[in-house]
């Protein structure tokens, strides 16, 4: 295994849409959502370890944490576990965890990936990282893996690369932001448009002069900790420096300034498993097109269901269609599919009906 | 109080279409079906006691339910729980605990009641059966307490009384099984049927004298025992010659073969509460008709459901209409109330599926 590939896990988010079972206190990645007996970070992290040393792969994440990517990770050492002082988007982490690596490792080249995505084929993504590592140990890029659209998503961004090449690694015009229908629909019919699954490779050292250039002021704070880093001032560097960083993503910060950005279609099936209706698609049905996880149960005229229950529940259902039933801790949900999106905003409206829980 | 009173309640059966709540092992009986904080047999015992000494209160019902029965009854002792050694109709225990009671008191006047229906008016309760008694004190009469149909029900029997009769006190002149539809609307037009409820009031002497007259052979089986009841030997007896007893309804066995039945048309609401749609006609409902038990909950876009959970759940539903959400132990039941009557076949189902659980 290559000694200069790194990881950066993000892991730091909590997943809203799927409350009850992710919570701020136990968010989505840290969860089997698959009921496959491995959380998501779990599944993310052995895809990882096929290409990159386990010692190499960081987990960037928040405070509260901690713990839960330890015990879930035992692999996994403190000095891999980058703790966010404060909330921030994604460009001020990266850029942290890319001058800590630089420090340990001028040669490495990295991926920046979500810890709560689906991707079943490992075999196929570690191929195409392969291909992105090469090409970035010997240009100066930034790559991104592009999901070829299936269909006009409004929720995701797009990429647009350069029509006129039939090379693997093709040349991005532009990143364009989550679209209105008829721009998604547009986006499809022409061809050269892929979804911006948020997966990042590059070398430290691409990556890095990038933010000199585009963001002077976030490298300059950063940077002024470079003695610091991978010792034991860095925490404390940290925790007063981070603060200050400006709340922006790494797209904006950088990916749309730049002209030497590259993508390559993934050749994987993918999923962002956002919603309940997301993860539906990727689970084993019934013949009725239910989807039960972990419950036992009797489940009659009733179709295209998601029920997930404690293990060994017995969920009985007649007569019900396109919902999700959730039965987690204290908490029972039956909510139809079709509203989905509203789920992140229930616990909001339960703080206003019972105040604080 | 006269301590010539008795009662004799029935808490033998399982109320099976109140699965998952109601079972085998803790029927429905004991339960807190109302979310009062009294469990229905409570409830019963509590209603009688205005009229009868609570030392006078026997209570029928099955040897596994001991137990619970004096957990819930804390003032009644074992010689007034009657345990049935093997499962029979009502006519056998009621004929063995009738003998019983005159033994202990030869001028007994007693009601036999259900120990799972709901009567709210406990006061217009007592003075219905206070009437009945004093009729039975001083005739040789079968009195039942009959209910005044609201629809054409074809679950319950009926009582055809004499219409040429305005006293509360009314002679019967058949006892009539469950109907079918166009009957039990021609019951209702006609004016003199009432619901049978399975209340029955009389003297020790009387309801005595009427299976020795219909029943002979029951009455020599049970009045062989006379000489063990309420002594050390009553239990012995009991175990080797109930199991002899013929399996028959104390409706069958003397009600419809008599001619001294009456009734009186009960002044108080009622219900069997044999259904969750039943019980949910009892409960508080919230502005869309939804009927919440224990839970905390945010019910919207959905009417006319009942939702029972664990004190302190939280449960959210979007979305569902005349539906039964019961969450009990390890199960979970969403269920259309239109189809409430299937309830009951669900534990074979799911034997049938599982095997044993």
């Amino acid at each position: 295994m290559n000694s200069n590939y790194y990881a950066i896990l993000m892991a730091g988010g909590v997943g809203s849409r799927f409350w009850p079972v992710s919570t701020q206190d136990f968010p989505k990645q840290f969860h089997d959502m698959l009921g496959t007996g491995d959380t998501l970070i779990q599944k993310t992290f052995q895809r990882l370890s096929r290409l990159i040393p386990k010692e190499n792969i960081f987990i960037l994440t928040n405070a509260r944490y901690n713990d839960l990517v330890l015990e879930q990770l035992p692999e996994v050492e403190q000095r891999q576990v980058l703790l966010e002082p404060a909330m921030r988007n994604t460009a001020p982490c990266i850029l942290y965890a890319s001058l800590k690596i630089q420090k340990e490792n001028p040669n490495a080249v990295m991926i920046v990936a979500p810890s709560d995505h689906w991707i079943e084929d490992e075999t196929t993504f570690a191929k195409n990282v392969q291909t992105a590592f090469d090409y970035c140990s010997n240009n100066k890029a930034l790559m991104t893996l592009g999901i070829k659209p299936t269909f006009p998503n409004t929720g995701y961004g797009y990429i647009e690369y350069d029509k006129n090449t039939s090379e693997t690694v093709k040349s991005v015009d532009q990143f364009r932001e989550k679209p209105d229908y008829e721009t998604a629909k547009a986006f499809i019919s022409a061809g050269n448009f892929l979804w911006n699954a948020g997966i990042f490779m590059w070398s430290a050292a691409t990556v890095i002069e990038a933010f000199k250039r585009n963001q002077p002021e976030l490298y300059e704070l950063f940077e002024s900790g470079i003695s610091a880093y991978n010792t034991p001032d860095e925490n404390e560097f940290i925790l007063e420096n981070y603060p200050k960083a400006e709340n922006i993503s790494v797209d904006y910060a950088i990916m749309e300034k730049s002209s030497n950005v590259h993508v390559i279609g993934a050749e994987f099936d993918w999923n962002d498993l956002g919603t309940w209706g997301s993860l539906y698609d990727k689970l084993d049905k019934d013949k009725h097109s239910n989807a039960i996880l972990n419950a036992k149960s009797l489940v009659e005229n009733a179709e295209r269901n998601i029920v997930r229950a404690p293990k060994g529940k017995l969920v009985v259902i007649d007569g019900l269609n396109d919902y999700i039933i959730v039965d987690h801790d204290n908490t029972l949900l039956i909510y139809p599919k079709s509203k989905e999106q509203d789920i992140k905003q229930i616990q909001q409206r339960l703080k206003n009906k019972y105040g604080k829980n």
